[in-house]
């Protein structure tokens, strides 16, 4: 047996500083597929997977199962999330899942606590959360951009390993992506955007001065998974600029991780037999 | 050219009662494939269509555009509102799609008046909203079951086809589904529930209770489609004892129902070129 996804994709655990980061091949391919159409075809497989597994945690929660799954996308733009919400959360039955995108917060959010917002997009049994962008946000832009002073921003790394655990208690498996790509992935994406008409409403202005402090933004990251990766919502850094090998990581994280949960169809409240009987003594109209 | 789905499965301007609907037959094929293959090929083909169109109505809102689409469905238990969900809904891209499902009220929602709670899942600009079951169940399991006095429903007809137009005014493109069934179809659907261990999470015993009730749930579908059947929020009736077609049929109502809407991707606010040379002029890292 080769090893899984998520031994293979979890952040190092000596990851200290933006230069680590940048130590990982955001082109590598350590395990899986090595192409774009095998990926194509075990995307597909997985695909299968996931959608028995997300099923019968669907069901579990009927029968008043507490269990959720929550995937954390975070990543410079461009990066990729809104693709894996496509190509990953489209293998998804749409109605077991709940997808929040966490966008610069609105004068109400800032007037709460930072985890306020996030709270209430946690997902509720039965469900897998997708957040694009997330809390993480609070320590990466908010820290670049001095946004709060800096023992406001440094108390959020435990805030965040708390709230984090007591999600983790109360039922619910985190997994934290980071989307890595290279700051020269980056640039080719961002041209392109302006190259397609169809594409450049996604472009924002914003994106290119962040682009300008990526190290600062490495730096940012770097601490954030340092402090916040536990066992309890561990951290994966995702090669990712190949979109198709990204795609499939998570997609085999996903799986690994719902097999792990092992979620299970409830037994019936009633009696079969008895509904059997029902059924045929009814009125057939 | 033949019949749009549009015009196809549009409630019938007459329908007055009970009889009426029980005229339609649930297995019709009116336009559209003769066969499961031909289907799952054209439902690819819709997907496709549905995707750009998505897109454009998602990308359109980014630029403060107020439009968003509202898809209402109702049915009998087992009429396949899951899986038009599962098998239309997953041909969007999950990002901008809100599913809302509408079980029985909780005592909060039943201390307010029947559309507090279903004002609240209104979709936002850009989004598709999908509402498995919704308002209706007021004017239907509260009638059927006298869960409130009948001046109550009643008066609940007049003010469903006001929020409605509500919507409408906002931007909101309400379509309504009825999923047509046959009581002998309903009865294979439940007994299949029943025999299949994975299945039977699905089984509410109270979902026989309503199929005794058939006739008088049909007479308060009957009334609801007459009472709220507009030009702002038409309704349509899908025969829906063959899967695919009725799968087929909704996707290619929202495909009509999208392109009528006629989505646009906004212009940048930005300026093309002077980005291109702030991109070219950064720092490359």
């Amino acid at each position: 047996m080769g090893k899984t996804a998520r031994e293979t994709f979890r952040v190092p655990a000596d990851l200290a500083s933006a230069a680590d980061l940048a130590a990982i091949d955001p082109r590598a391919r350590p395990i899986g597929p090595r192409d774009k159409s095998t990926a194509a075809q075990e995307l597909a497989e997985l695909g299968e997977r996931l959608d028995t597994l997300q099923e019968a945690h669907y069901a579990e929660a009927t029968a008043g199962g507490p269990r959720a799954v929550l995937l954390v996308l975070q990543g410079m733009d461009t990066s990729g999330k809104g693709g894996v919400i496509r190509s990953v959360g489209g293998l998804f039955n749409p109605q077991g899942l709940r997808i929040a995108t966490f966008k610069k917060p609105t004068d109400e959010e800032l007037r709460h606590h930072f985890l306020w917002r996030v709270r209430r997009h946690v997902p509720t049994p039965g469900h897998i959360g997708i957040f694009d962008r997330s809390h993480y946000e609070d320590v990466l832009i908010a820290r670049v951009d001095s946004l709060v002073p800096e023992d406001v921003w440094r108390r959020r790394y435990t805030e965040i390993a708390q709230f984090e655990a007591e999600l983790d208690a109360q039922g619910i498996t985190i997994l934290k992506c980071m989307l890595h790509i290279s700051p020269k992935e980056q640039l080719e994406r961002l041209l392109a955007r302006l190259d397609d008409p169809a594409k450049r409403w996604k472009h924002n202005p914003a994106d290119i001065d962040a682009r300008r402090n990526w190290p600062a933004y490495q730096e940012a990251y770097a601490e954030a998974l340092r402090r916040t990766d536990t066992d309890a919502a561990p951290w994966y850094v995702i090669p990712s600029d190949r979109k198709w090998y990204r795609n499939w990581a998570i997609a085999a994280l996903l799986a690994e991780t719902l097999a792990v949960v092992d979620p299970r169809f409830p037994k019936p409240t009633y009696d079969v037999d008895a509904e059997r009987a029902r059924l045929a003594a009814g009125p057939t109209h």
